[in-house]
């Protein structure tokens, strides 16, 4: 019952956003290769919960839809190119259940591909924000906290590509994720605040819930990667480990572990031929340190950080969303 | 004499862009892989014409260098962005003399450096133009025309990568050309114009003549690549016919040859190990068909018509300047 006025705006709002990426594509006529390979990963699905998040912090501030599709549109942009490069970099095969951009279109392609969302996203945000007659010190605003947080996302990229220079502790851990993936939840929710002219203060306040449910999202993707009912998620068990993803958990685990653990763990971790056995064994190691309780503690916290920013937000159907949201996000179970 | 107001002036914006691109990559603290990578073909070389075509085109409307320095700028980090991109899909391994960015920092930094250097080319113009107190519907222009012209560049590339599909005709090369390269040199032109207040028939006029230019600008690059003397540029006789490369001579040529002739050449066009006698031969077969007068007059008529528009605009010392380097793109060695 609850959980219903969520699910319920969010797919509507799911509608209006496909709707409109469907119309962005038809636009572009020529060539035809560049327009099918830079909307094929977004055609194969995807929550749309940036773009959600963006629309329902503006509409805090009584900003209708319609106004905040555009910058919501390009927010969905923006993630859909940097995981088709994100998947050239890492060379991965697979997303959304369909193999990538680049396996589909081939490398140079999919580079170009990614290359034309984000200017694309420019091009078709700043020309209906014309058209709507937008205040241009908005639309300034906005286009600056879009690429600020892109900026963020290559920095957390090359963090993440060399994780072994750079991600050794906690803390390493959370800037990587804030610059990777919280960033641009942040951006959506300061540019719901920027289109509905939110004073200072309250932009502060959408900063501080868009970057904590930002890092909570990732790390209950981390713990979902570990703990997950593999019937729900699609995944094998401990996948994570043998992807060698260097999550929360792991790096959290390492901090605890004993040597003789550490040389264990280290014949696991990385290594895609593990067997059920050795991934098990890991995870008693986990166990032992309790680190799914350790972590879950602090994502727990950093929800409680955006739920106490969210409260001093205006009170309406918008903000009861977005904390209904908040406990979705960490407590989903895919 | 005539050339010193040109290259005097030309020298001059070198080192103001030049002393700004270093300020910028010294403010990217974190992390140095990316900002080195970002800034690594900046620092390699380049003539800077881009920029210097905007700053020329804006001081015609009395904008000083320090107004128009920041778009300036963000032009020169388009450009970069584009050729780490390109030096990716086409496998080239060297340019300015030196080893490409993929081949130095591997591919997945080099995406990402390309990556960042577009997002940062906003960041750093937005907040560049907000310190100014540039009129904000001027900063939304300027950053509409640069997403623009990278949405053609980006078509371009794709009908570049595609040229056996896209490519058969003086129209599909002219077609080609102006998306991939002119179209930036048409934005550097209309920004100098936008930061100008210029009226609509001056930003009109400045358009053509920068379209003009930058067609003709790689016709010039066509004609070098297979008349150039080799000692000036430092490529090898008929270099362009080995790499397979579709110019406007080859096109031309095709145009007109003989099915024997056309069976020659095939044989030649795309071989790296042709020897000289065989590039000889084909360019034996363009001589007979006028190939180069040809094409040099549709370069020459590109640069009246250029000329023509640019007679239009206010008259002044930097008008001067963009009609010697008009000339000077034409005319040049290398």
């Amino acid at each position: 019952m609850e959980k219903d006025i969520l699910m319920r705006e969010w797919d509507e709002i799911k509608g209006i956003i496909d709707d409109e990426l469907r119309k962005i594509q038809n636009e572009i006529i020529f060539p035809v290769e560049l327009r099918d390979a830079a909307f094929y990963l977004i055609n194969a699905g995807g929550k749309r919960i940036r773009p959600f998040i963006l629309m329902m912090s503006a509409a805090m501030f009584n900003i209708p839809y319609n106004i905040s599709l555009p910058a919501a549109i390009s927010i969905e942009l923006l993630h859909n190119f940097t995981l088709i490069h994100d998947d050239i970099m890492d060379k991965d095969e697979f997303r959304r259940g369909v193999p990538t951009t680049h396996i589909m279109y081939g490398e140079p392609i999919a580079i170009l591909a990614g290359d034309f969302l984000f200017s694309h996203l420019y091009t078709y945000l700043i020309k209906s924000y014309l058209k709507l007659g937008i205040d241009r010190n908005v639309i300034v605003n906005i286009a600056l906290a879009l690429s600020e947080a892109m900026d963020n996302i290559c920095y957390g990229q090359v963090m993440d590509l060399m994780s072994n220079k750079y991600i050794k502790t906690i803390n390493d851990y959370m800037k990587m994720v804030y610059y990777k993936t919280a960033a641009l939840i942040e951006a959506a929710t300061y540019i719901g605040g920027l289109l509905g002219t939110a004073s200072l203060q309250y932009l502060n306040n959408l900063r501080i819930f868009g970057k904590n449910i930002g890092i909570a999202f990732q790390i209950a993707d981390d713990i979902l990667g570990l703990y997950g009912d593999t019937k729900v998620t699609g995944k094998p068990v401990g996948n994570d480990i043998k992807m060698g993803k260097h999550t929360i958990l792991v790096i959290m685990a390492l901090e605890n572990m004993s040597n003789v653990e550490k040389q264990k763990f280290s014949q696991v971790f990385g290594n895609i031929n593990a067997s059920v056995d050795e991934v098990k064994q890991v995870i008693e190691i986990f166990d032992k340190y309790n680190i799914r309780e350790k972590v879950t503690n602090i994502m727990e916290n950093l929800v409680d950080r955006a739920i106490f920013a969210l409260s001093k937000l205006p009170d309406n159907k918008y903000k009861k969303i977005l904390e209904k949201l908040s406990y979705f996000i960490i407590y989903r179970e895919k």
